[in-house]
């Protein structure tokens, strides 16, 4: 065999299935030999375009033709964009194993359990500097971070080119609120004997500085809480659980029960008080009537829709269908989340809703109550710092923000030919002395509808955005074997615009269609007994969708769509010859 | 008569159409007695659920019914959410009499004669300090701003009442770009001589400081040009004029022609440089062929898209459907605006495609190449402290915008008492000593289609959006006078999710319905033939329907649209009673 095969066999390969050119549903996957592990599987939510579509999943098409290949999976943390794909993705695919941080893991299980997929796999949480082996090829040894979500981890994985970091989510916060610090020691470690690849969260590239410690949110939020007046209401992500601590420690200190509302923030802080994420006394919760019965000032209420996202709870007490709660003049909102980018106009409509119903709403950068998981350029650069990688691979982010952190880490000292910025589902070979893009798998995206078991084609969307913009008309016609209207065509609107006056058209519609059969055959019935021809049933009804068309757009002067459905007799049943048969000799 | 109603009519009610809880469609009107004046008229732009929208005006109601009474109109500055409703205004209310600043005037001018309306009144320039009198009650006076655009005016608005200051739009800028200053001084002596109520500009009222000048934009502008290798591509609003000039400038002083792509920026600059407001030779130009001879170094694109607007020419550019410009490595595309909030998602998406396209692309807050048109909340105290005004009307914003504004204004001595935030329709009355809301009328939107004469009704956007969430299955079906199906039933899809075969339905639909004509009438021909009851069509017709629905979400486990269509002979019908006569007796 030649040398270049030889090379090619023992390079590895890494494969971005999502989380470039994006945030969300991170999926990767590294492959060498015949083995494949997966980093990640994340999910997306949809953007406007989607009509109709909850669950955003990258396309598998690369995995499901390479299944046989896949030796287990590692999670890095507990994030929707980074588990929640997974139930998805077993009901297809063979993973045998799934080795993540413990609060992942008891997020994955309830996940798995709920679709049905939990005997499908094997979880397996992991210690901070565990290595574990999976397949003959790798060794992956978790190494503890910081970030938003407790029990976070960066990746060194050690395969038969050389050991190669993947940095998960991580900030860089040296006073964390869990006590769990930044592990530099083992990134330093590698450092010094040499990583062959970093490939880093590149969220806020485009960020100068260093992104504040969580802790900085404390102070902000205590002194929202002191002044706060009558019940205070409080939202974040569920799954920020450091944030969720500080909350319900805020609470305790200034005197308020905590009612919690909202599915995934009860389910998170359930799980991460098992695990002891978040301690807190039993007492401190209520459930909401008896939170009801006592003082404004002794309530706060924890709840979901820092988003805007339409069905959590805060957005359905703000649209006032919240069965048991209601906002009341004196009430403080809270939201300690900043809205991105795609749902700030939402997260502003609910502001300035709750502030219309009397509510004190607090929120914006310049209060302090926010701070990104993500680092900034400064802790980009300290990660490049302590790992000096001979190749460096930007990942988790849209383009630009790959772009930015490329330029960082060639502000570094590493090389441009050592950098590549991948698109998904480009494929990266990695020797001892080389990366390069050395081909592309399929990569896109699987729309998946609100039962979570539909996928919803692109042609559907299409479909989808084509009726949104114009409307419908139907028009059903149906022809007997005389070539005469059985009775009055249907007419049916939908979603259309301009409507001057509709009853016009039980005059013209058929009057047309009766022009079109005249004019095509003279002799209708006498064609359809005689046999002498075939009746084009297609071309007649193209002629007529044709006729129809040009009809409703100069009338209405815009372009709704038109289903036309022509009926007809069945050449084939003996009843109808039969009954022309008499009609015609009548 | 009384004395209370005495007052009433020498109120002066004042109404925002639109403005309020909202950025766009300024729309104000002052009347009293029988007299009233508009104050701008405004367009916004569709948000996301307003599909196949392309404009949006305020519900005009409240003027229609009270036309008569309407002596005139003001324009404070020529941006479409101030005078690009005015065209559609004019097809339905006759608006004597339209004074306005040179520019605005000469943008209006345009776009009334493009929409054919531009007879239907009268439009006159006015100056600085002029003064003009509408009707009997108003004596309106033009006092200079600075803002984004050239030409626009704060009002003083000098009622029987007392003297009214509308604010327009405004930022604080002591370095005009134009050398045009605003006119403290005018604004002081009113102050000094009693301001009854000041309506100001909220925008920013939720930003800290002070706006930056226009011309702290220069020398950054300057900075990215000198550093562009390649061909420059410039995008910012089109009537930013200020910002145009400066551009142009710069082009000058690095040696590029200027070639403008998009119908706004062309017709913008066209009018300014025609009125003086924009002062560059003709040779500065280059038409695209010309430019596309020059060596890239001499060449800048000015360019339309600044917001991502999918027409516009930078986003066709970036398509790759713009028929003369392609992007090539070695471009720098320079973003000199910050994308409005709900625009965000679009404009990120063509800068990751630009990049990819081999562009580098200057955007972001950090570069300083934009600064806001409207001023901060120390300008909003300037404002405040300059004009001295005993009650406070915040308008121009979203509603905490206007909330914060209030605030500011508080906390600089104005009771609380003496200030209302409003929402678009109430009616608030102004006294020589009193403010209060007294009524609503009719405040909404009226939304207007693609071909810019239809009005899309509130009832068609539902429809369309639920149209996109869950597309739509039409069926016809016919029966004959013996109750039976005369043809195969037609089924068809549009915008469906799940999709398993679709054939068995082919099947479940006739079978469907012949079973519940069989169930509803076991010997229907009698029925119809004795004329011993009447069919009940309209029963039948929704039983099935019903049955339908039921089949489809089960089988499909989603909910689309139904249609159905049921034809079936008319039973007046001669012909066919004939018809059926013979089939029943053969």
């Amino acid at each position: 065999m030649p040398m270049t095969s030889n090379a090619s066999m023992s390079a590895l390969k890494f494969i971005s299935l999502g989380g470039l050119h994006e945030i969300g549903k991170n999926t990767c996957v590294f492959e060498i030999n015949d083995e494949i592990i997966l980093l990640d599987g994340g999910l997306a939510f949809p953007t406007d375009g989607m009509h109709g579509v909850n669950i955003v999943l990258p396309d598998m098409t690369y995995l499901r033709e390479n299944q046989h290949k896949i030796k287990g999976m590692i999670v890095t943390h507990g994030h929707e964009d980074h588990i929640g794909g997974i139930a998805f993705h077993l009901k297809q695919l063979n993973i045998p194993v799934i080795y993540g941080p413990r609060l992942a893991i008891a997020l994955l299980r309830g996940k798995l359990e709920e679709a049905g997929v939990a005997g499908r796999t094997q979880l397996k949480s992991v210690r901070p500097r565990e290595v574990v082996r999976i397949g003959s090829a790798f060794f992956a040894e978790f190494i503890r971070n910081t970030h938003s979500i407790s029990d976070s981890f960066t990746i060194a994985l050690h395969t038969p080119v050389g050991v190669v970091i993947h940095t998960g989510d991580f900030k860089v916060d040296h006073t964390p609120i869990d006590g769990e610090y930044f592990d530099f020691q083992r990134l330093a470690e590698h450092g010094e004997k040499g990583v062959l690849c970093l490939i880093s969260d590149s969220t806020n590239a485009e960020v100068p500085g260093q992104t504040p410690s969580e802790r900085s949110v404390y102070p902000n939020l205590d002194r929202v809480f002191s002044q706060a007046q009558g019940r205070l209401l409080v939202t974040t992500f569920a799954s920020s659980v450091h944030r969720v601590n500080m909350i319900l420690d805020l609470a305790k200190r200034h005197g308020r029960v905590v009612t919690v509302l909202g599915r995934s923030m009860l389910n998170v802080i359930a799980l991460a008080r098992n695990l002891g994420y978040i301690q807190c006394e039993d007492s401190l919760f209520e459930p909401l009537h008896v939170a009801q019965q006592l003082p404004d000032e002794n309530v706060l209420i924890l709840t979901t829709g820092s988003q805007g996202e339409p069905m959590a709870a805060l957005s359905r007490i703000t649209r006032r269908e919240h069965r048991q709660v209601q906002i009341r003049q004196g009430d403080t909102v809270v939201f300690s989340a900043n809205p991105i980018p795609g749902n700030t106009l939402a997260v502003t409509k609910i502001i300035d809703e709750l502030m219309k119903q009397g509510a004190k709403v607090i929120y914006g950068r310049e209060q302090g109550i926010h701070v990104s998981g993500h680092g900034c350029q400064e802790d980009q650069k300290l990660m490049i710092a302590l790992t000096r990688p001979r190749f460096f691979l930007p990942a988790h982010g849209e383009h630009r923000m790959l772009v930015k952190h490329a330029e960082t880490a060639q502000a570094m000292g590493i090389s441009a030919a050592n950098i590549v910025v991948i698109d998904n589902g480009d494929v990266v070979e990695l020797t001892e002395t080389s990366m390069q893009v050395t081909g592309k798998v399929t990569a896109g995206v699987e729309l998946v509808d609100a039962t979570r078991t539909g996928v919803v084609q692109d042609s559907v969307i299409k479909q989808r955005q084509e009726l949104a913009e114009n409307g419908i008309i139907t028009v059903a016609a149906t022809i007997d074997f005389a070539g005469k209207l059985v009775a009055q065509p249907e007419i049916h609107w939908m979603g259309v615009a301009t409507s001057p006056d509709r009853s016009r058209f039980h005059r013209q519609v058929p009057q047309l269609i009766e022009q079109v059969l005249n004019d095509r055959w003279p002799d209708f019935s006498r064609s359809i007994m005689e046999r002498q021809v075939d009746i084009d049933w297609a071309g007649l009804q193209t002629q007529i969708e044709l006729e129809l068309r040009r009809l409703f757009r100069r009338e209405l002067q815009s372009n709704p769509l038109l289903v036309f459905l022509l009926q007809h007799p069945q050449e084939s049943s003996q009843a109808q010859q039969q009954l022309a048969q008499r009609y015609t000799t009548a």
